[in-house]
C-alpha cells in the first residue's frame, strides 16, 4: 500500500471564481489579475537569526542560545528570507529564554514574533518541555517542585504568546527523554521523564499548553523515527491525549536519506490518521558527518566549510526531499532547519544561504519549487458572462484585482469554489 | 544509581527452624538433616525434546516445528534436564499446535505438561499470540474474523491448559509486530496488529487468558530491549493492562553481552516495579554469527559445529550471565533456549549438551552454581534445647528428616522463618 501521489495531483485545484462588484452583482466580459500571495502549505524555516534585528539589537543583544546570525547579518537575510518561507520557528529553549528562575525573556521573544506576524509569516515557538537545554537552577528543584515549576512555564508561554504563537512542538524527543545520558549531570527534565513516565510527562506538557491556549497546534515532536516512536504514539493515544500533530526531525547531516527512506517514515507515521509536520529539516552544502556518529551532538569538527560540490549536492536533494514530502497527503509542514551558515547548529553548513550572505543552489532550487513550480504566477485573464474566470492553482491565498478594485479568497483543494467581491 | 547486589545477600536467608513432632511438641537435641529439594527462583529450559517421549513416540510423531531432539536422543536428556531445571517452557506454536483449523494438538499437548508435572517440573506456555508461525490458514480470514479466532485460540489454550501450564508467554515480540517484514506475505496477526495498534493487541491476549485462567502468571514477552519496548510497556502500564512480568529475550548468538550491557537492561527495565522474566537465553558453544546480522534468522549455515574453544567461551559466559540476573532483585526466572544442540534454532550449538548426549563445560558449571554454589549440599544438625535450628539456605524447598520421620519447609527471606513438623 502506498499512500503517495504526486505533489501536483495533491496540492492543486481547479477553481471557478466568481468575481462580484462591491453591490454583489457578478462582473461579466472584465480583465482581471489572478496573483498567488502565500502557500496554504507550510512551508517554514528557524526564524533565531531575526531575533536581534526585532529588538532593535545591534550586536549588544542576547547571544543566541542555539546558534543564528548575528544582528548585521540578519539584516541582509530578510528579503531571502520572507520570499520563500511561510512559518517561522522561535526559539523558547529554557535554558536561554529563562536563565534566572522568574525572568523569563517574554518581551523580546514577543517582539519577534510580532515582527513575523507584522510581515504576514506564522510563528511556531520551539519547544515548550525539552531535557536538552534545561536550566540548571531547574536542577536543585526537588521532584516534585521540578514538576509544579515545568507545568507554569509551559502554561506561561502557551498564555502569554496567545494570538502571537499558536503553533508549539509542545514537547520535543521523549523517546529518549528518560534515558538520555549525553551529559554530566542528569538534567531535571530527564528526572522528572524517568521518574513519572514518559506518558505522563507528554501529557502534562499537552494538558498544561492546551487548557492555556486551546486554540494552539501541538506537535509532538522527536528525531527518533524507529518503531520506538511508533510505540510512545500509540500509547499517547491509547491513553487519550490529543495531538495535533506528529513531529518529524529529519537532521540530514549524515547525507539525505533517499526518496524510500523518506515514504516508509512517511506511511509509518501516516497510519495514525494525524497530520505530518517535518520539523526540522537539514541538508548540508559540505562534507557529510561519519554515518557511525549517532548523537549528531558528539561530531564537532574544527573548521565546516560549504564546498561547490557539496552545494550542488545540497540543491538536488532539497529537491528531491521536499517533492516526496509534498506528494505525501498527511504532510501538512516542512520546516528547514537554518537560513545561514553563519551561527548554524554544530557549525555546520546547513543554510541556504552562505556565511557571507550570498544564496547557495540550494536557496535557488528551493524557491524554483516553492514559488515557481508550485507557484501561480500573476495571470492576467477576463471574465466570462457570468463574471467567472477558471483557476487552476495551488493551495493558499490569491488577490483578483480589476484597475483600481480588489478582492482576496483562498483556494483549497477540498473547499467548494471560492466567491471574491473586487471593490 | 544501581539496583544490583550480589546474589547470595539477595536470595539466601538466615532461619531459625523450629522441629515439632506430631503431636506439636518441639524436638529438643535431636540429630536432623536438612535438605533443600528445589529452588524458589525459576531456572527454566525448553521442553520441547521431551513432547514425543511423553507420548509415547518413537520416530513417528509429530515433527517438532521449532526444533527440538528426536525422542529416541530425547530420552537420554532427561536426567541432565531434571537435575539442573526447575520449569520447562513447552511449545505452542500456533502453525504447529494448529495446522489444520479446527484440530489443535491439545491431547498431545498436555500430556508432556503432565510428564513435567509428575516430575515436580513448572510448565511454562509459549506463545499465545505472535505473528511469527501463525498458520497460513489465519490469513484467509477477513480482518474482524481474524480477530475473533486469535481471541479464541487464546482463551481455549489458557483455559485448557489451567493448572498444568500457568505461565504463558501471552504475546511474543510485539515492538516488531505490525511492521514484521521478514516473510514473503504478510501473516494475519501482524495484519491484525497493524490494523488494531500494539496497545489493543496486547489488550486482547492478556484480557483473554486472563479470563481463562485467572491464576495465570501472564508475560509479555520481547528480544527487541531498545527503548521501543519501554515506550510500549509504558503505553500498556498507562492503558490499565495487568501484566505479571516482563518478559526479556537474550538470545546471544552474536555473542555475550557482558555485565554492563546486561545490568544497564537491566535497570531500564526493573524502573516498572514489575518482576523481570530472562525467556529465551542462548549461548553458542562455536563461532559466533556476525554482529551485523539483525534478524538472526537471516544467518543459515550448512554446518556449525560446536568447538573445544567455543564450549569454554559459552561455559564462562553462562557463569558470567547467571551471576548478573540472579544480583538483580526484580529477575525472577531465567529460561535457558535450548538443552541440545540436536535440532536446535538454526541449527546453532546453543545446547548445554552436545549432539551426541554428553554434557558440555557449560551444563557443569551452570550445574555447579545451580547444584553447587547456590545449593544448600545435605546438612546434618543437632536442635537445640528448644527443638530448633539455624539454616542458611537459598530461597527454596527444604526437607528435614530425624530417622524415619521428615517434614518440609519453604525458606524465603522476604517471610518469617517457618516451622516443620516431622512425622
Amino acid at each position: 500500500m502506498t499512500c503517495s501521489t504526486d505533489a501536483d495531483a495533491l496540492r492543486r485545484a481547479d477553481a471557478v471564481v466568481t468575481v462580484r462588484s462591491a453591490d454583489g452583482s457578478p462582473c461579466p466580459g472584465t480583465d482581471v489579475l489572478v496573483e498567488q500571495v502565500r502557500h496554504g502549505f507550510s512551508f517554514g524555516n528557524i526564524g533565531f537569526d531575526f531575533v536581534g534585528p526585532a529588538n532593535g539589537e545591534h550586536g549588544e543583544g542576547r547571544e543566541n542560545v542555539f546558534g543564528g546570525a548575528d544582528p548585521e547579518a540578519a539584516g541582509a537575510l530578510e528579503a531571502l528570507w520572507l520570499d520563500l518561507f511561510t512559518t517561522a520557528t522561535l526559539p523558547f529553549y529554557w535554558a536561554g529564554f529563562e536563565p534566572v528562575q522568574g525572568e523569563p525573556d517574554t518581551r523580546r521573544l514577543r517582539a519577534a514574533a510580532a515582527w513575523f506576524r507584522e510581515r504576514g509569516v506564522t510563528v511556531k515557538g520551539h519547544p515548550l518541555v525539552w531535557h536538552t537545554l534545561t536550566p540548571d537552577w531547574l536542577r536543585e528543584h526537588s521532584d516534585e517542585d521540578v514538576e509544579t515549576i515545568v507545568r507554569a512555564r509551559v502554561r506561561r508561554e502557551a498564555a502569554s504568546f496567545a494570538g502571537l504563537v499558536d503553533t508549539w512542538d509542545a514537547i520535543n524527543e521523549v523517546v529518549i527523554m528518560p534515558v538520555f545520558a549525553n551529559e554530566d549531570r542528569q538534567n531535571a527534565v530527564s528526572r522528572l521523564c524517568r521518574r513519572i513516565g514518559r506518558i505522563p510527562t507528554i501529557r502534562l506538557a499537552f494538558e498544561e499548553a492546551r487548557d492555556a491556549n486551546s486554540a494552539a497546534t501541538l506537535v509532538l515532536n522527536d528525531f527518533d523515527l524507529s518503531t520506538a516512536y511508533e510505540c510512545l504514539i500509540e500509547g499517547v493515544l491509547e491513553a487519550g491525549i490529543r495531538i495535533d500533530a506528529i513531529g518529524l526531525q529529519s537532521h540530514m547531516h549524515r547525507g539525505y536519506w533517499g526518496e524510500e527512506r523518506t515514504q516508509e517514515v512517511l506511511e509509518r507515521f501516516a497510519r495514525y490518521g494525524l497530520p505530518l509536520h517535518w520539523t526540522e529539516t537539514t541538508l548540508v552544502s559540505g562534507d557529510l558527518m561519519p554515518a557511525e556518529i549517532e548523537d549528531l551532538n558528539d561530531h564537532r569538527v574544527g573548521e565546516w566549510p560549504s564546498t561547490p560540490e557539496g552545494e550542488e549536492r545540497q540543491a538536488v536533494d532539497v529537491v528531491r526531499h521536499y517533492r516526496t514530502l509534498l506528494a505525501h497527503p498527511a504532510v501538512e509542514a516542512v520546516t528547514y532547519w537554518g537560513m545561514t551558515d553563519q551561527g548554524a547548529w554544530l557549525g555546520a553548513p546547513a543554510g541556504l544561504v552562505r556565511s557571507d550572505g550570498t544564496p547557495k543552489p540550494a536557496y535557488d532550487a528551493l524557491h524554483g519549487l516553492v514559488k515557481g513550480e508550485w507557484w501561480l504566477p500573476p495571470t492576467r485573464l477576463r471574465t466570462d458572462a457570468d463574471g467567472r474566470v477558471a483557476v487552476r492553482g495551488w493551495a493558499g491565498e490569491y488577490t483578483v484585482s480589476a484597475g483600481n478594485a480588489s478582492g482576496a479568497f483562498v483556494l483549497r483543494p477540498d473547499r467548494t469554489p471560492p466567491e471574491v467581491t473586487v471593490a
